[in-house]
């Protein structure tokens, strides 16, 4: 551990931490377990996971409500010098969204080997957006293996 | 003319027309002049247009808000025999969006050469939504010029 790493709380790990607790909210509310929060300055500015089985609407996923929430709290549209952390890696839909937002950092957990946006060429995002992957992502994968599993029970 | 064309109203023109009279709403809100329905079964079950300035949102594209309006009037999130008329080509975020609704069809209007889906590969959209283009591209693309016309000689 280095001295910057003891002198401030602020780590991608922490922040991931608080989108895996929207993500264990997403668990039990039976959605696919996605979390994601919007952090401005150390600040929290969105909290938001997964609501498309409650709301009835593909595009309710926890990035979406994460940009629309936070563009909200700031009172203008792009995010710029803002980090989003989610759990999972952006869709296609939600890395088109984030690339209109011009948000300044991407950090996601587990990668989406079929559904994520690094399918896709060229690459969706805004051409400035920083990206950090796999933090937690064995946490992260192994809440959305536990969701899928469960399910599959219960058929 | 032929037969089938005289005996329906419900062509292809008919209806982006509705998408049209949309995308001249957001026009005059002072909007990127962009429209969008929903049709199932020859009825229109979800009108919108162009929000980002008005809502703040970068998500709140027409496309977008048609798929929200028409699940929530299906009561339902997939778009299966639905068709989405839209004035412009569908950008890389409401191309994923309408993957994810699955819809059956998409018929735009003026091709985006720049933020158009189809710059994208894979093709983003679903594999089974059949796409039609160029239905009244140009009445489409003189409204977004006149648009950024406008725009200019106000700076």
């Amino acid at each position: 551990m280095n001295q910057e790493s003891i002198i401030s709380p602020f780590s991608d790990e922490y922040f991931m931490k608080q989108a895996m607790q929207e993500a264990h909210k997403a668990f039990e509310a039976d959605e696919i377990p996605v979390g994601a929060i919007v952090v401005c300055n150390n600040r929290i500015i969105a909290r938001s996971h997964n609501l498309t089985e409650r709301l009835n609407d593909v595009t309710a996923h926890a990035e979406m409500q994460a940009i629309t929430a936070a563009a909200n709290f700031l009172g203008g549209k792009y995010l710029i010098d803002c980090t989003l952390y989610v759990t999972l890696e952006p869709c296609n839909m939600c890395a088109g969204a984030l690339a209109w937002s011009q948000i300044s950092k991407i950090v996601y957990g587990a990668a989406d080997d079929k559904r994520g946006y690094s399918r896709f060429s060229p690459n969706p995002l805004h051409p400035r957006t920083e990206v950090v992957s796999g933090i937690m992502e064995q946490e992260s994968a192994a809440l959305i293996r536990d969701f899928f599993a469960r399910k599959r029970m219960s058929l």
